[in-house]
């Protein structure tokens, strides 16, 4: 099996500690590593470290050489521009297939949160198992609440069990829903979350890159020239039609399974989720307080969040806030409206304060 | 006219910017001034720098030297311990009265904010005729709500009109009163702020203490005749209870007179202060934010007050919250709770954090 990490977001909604130069997945927001690392970890008890590859743009490529010490280099693959994950994937799996064309590969992101690492890598070997059998596999999360932020999947007919897991033909990705059909879907036990991991055959794999992507899949060949020939691959890369891998292949494609998982999945995708990712790991304060890298001194404080940067951080009557304390700026947010931190990041765009990105 | 300036508090409520070593006269909290810059230059209309003298302890004695560079040394008056007002200003009535037995001193306080300052020179004038009449005066400020955090003083029978200001015998000087009888203060219009701006001839002064405070007037004689013998006065001045001006003269006195005022006086009590005279003085935006010394990028933001140290601050969906960025601690408090900073002040205590006091 080879593992493919997808860590070429900008996430911005993590502003002020995430910044352009330094996104999500290079620092340690859920423990004392950081989430690059954490997934690397998570993931070496099933494979060698010569088996991962990392995909990511030339900016970030010296921080995760610089966080992966033991990776070797050529596992790093720096995308010359961002297109998608579509292009990436197949760019990565080209390279695999020459090395093993008989292998599986996991597509993986390196800011994901997951709290139990034995069952995620018991479902990645139940997956692996149906992708033998041709199957485009992906894990699908055990939604626990109507959640309206993320894409679902809704699964078909049963196709028995692999490595003790039941595991569903999909029969549709859904985009994310209102709240009212998310409810629906909750209720019904048959969606669950996409949570963007796959697992595929290699072969499998590029052949539904030259079915459903023929255009990309005829640039894959000139880059695989190039690369022979040791050529720079920039021109054609520019070239390349920017595409998910979910709209330009598993929404397409007939043979999709999903097995799914309840392990504690989280995408990190706010500084809300990184309380309750504190909060489930048993570490908030009794009043549902969770401090992160300051000395939180709560007077009559409930539900707040403290990520710092070593100082003291006293609070006194806040009811679910977020209070963010990192180098340059400082962000004070009520829990309910981080979605908002994306007008911060769009203001200091408007006005060129780069240097606060 | 002499002015005594009481610069000696070590004020805990506006904590982290107010520290021990830094109390707020110190700070530039209402302006490009310090309080203590801002008091001298309110007062030097009407009488030269020769004539100000600061109280203060041994501590701070040195930064107020370096705010006031023009002050003469001999001006400053270092207590060598604290106890409380009467002795203090009484120390310095003794001095100024060698200087010139037939003057008027005011005893004014360092740290208070006065937006009329015209109006308070006015007042003092009016002040200093009463005074030479022989009463003891006091500057009573005209209630606009029913504050509960004030002592109150009620008038008396009128005394009649100085420098086109009514004034009042005093009938009574009042503690602190709940809500419902500050509201009934309020209503009947009888009822001032006691400031704790007091103005009176030196001999009358001189003269109160030997009747209301005998043994002090004594140790007095003795500090007088130390400092004749160019002796240090610590000794005696160990000897001495503590007092404050309030019990131990003016609530005893009988002729007391009040000159009630509207001059926009503040005692800039808390951040919650500091948040109503800079919007009183029209510097907050038009969702009532205020900002000092930090960039404030304010999203679905109210009320609120950010003092920072140069950085930018962004805050989403908050509503009356107080922010403190100040050096080595950050404070993020609900407004109306700012009274419970003393808390976390006591907290420091407890935990021997001295570096954060």
């Amino acid at each position: 099996m080879f593992a493919l990490i997808l860590a070429g977001g900008a996430g911005t909604r993590l502003w002020p500690r995430s910044r352009a130069a330094l996104p999500k997945q290079l620092l340690a927001l859920t423990g004392g590593e950081t989430m690059m690392q954490a997934t690397v970890k998570r993931v070496l008890p099933l494979l060698p470290l010569e088996h991962i590859f990392v995909a990511t743009n030339r900016e970030y490529a010296p921080l995760i050489r610089e966080q992966l010490p033991g990776l070797p280099a050529a596992n790093i693959v720096e995308e010359p521009a961002a297109k998608n994950t579509a292009p990436c994937i197949g760019l990565a799996a080209a390279h695999m297939h020459r090395l093993d064309p008989g292998a599986v590969m996991a597509s993986l992101h390196a800011d994901h949160f997951i709290a139990d690492e034995e069952g995620f890598r018991q479902a990645l070997l139940a997956a692996a198992e149906v992708a033998q059998a041709g199957y485009l596999v992906t894990l699908g999360i055990t939604p626990d609440k109507p959640e309206t932020g993320y894409g679902y999947i809704r699964r078909g007919e049963a196709l028995g069990c692999y490595n003790n897991h039941p595991v569903y033909q999909v029969s549709q990705f859904l985009e994310k829903p209102d709240l009212a059909t998310a409810e629906r879907f909750l209720a019904s036990g048959e969606y669950y979350w996409n949570s963007g991991i796959f697992i595929w055959r290699l072969s499998t794999l590029l052949d539904s890159f030259r079915e459903y992507m023929p255009e990309f899949y005829e640039q894959l060949g000139q880059i695989e020239q190039a690369v022979a020939a040791g050529q720079a691959i920039d021109a054609i890369w520019q070239q390349i039609q920017p595409e998910s891998i979910d709209v330009g292949i598993m929404e397409k494609a007939a043979k999709v399974a999903v097995v799914p998982v309840s392990i504690g999945w989280n995408d990190v995708g706010s500084w809300a989720a990184i309380h309750e990712i504190n909060t489930v790991a048993g570490k908030a304060d009794a009043h549902g307080n969770v401090a992160l890298g300051a000395e939180h001194l709560a007077i009559n404080t409930h539900g707040t969040l403290v990520q710092g940067n070593g100082r003291l951080i006293a609070t006194i009557g806040l009811e679910d806030v977020v209070i963010v304390d990192s180098g340059d700026a400082l962000l004070v947010c009520a829990k309910d409206k981080v979605q908002d931190i994306k007008k911060v990041v769009e203001w200091l765009k408007e006005n060129k304060r780069t240097e606060l990105l």
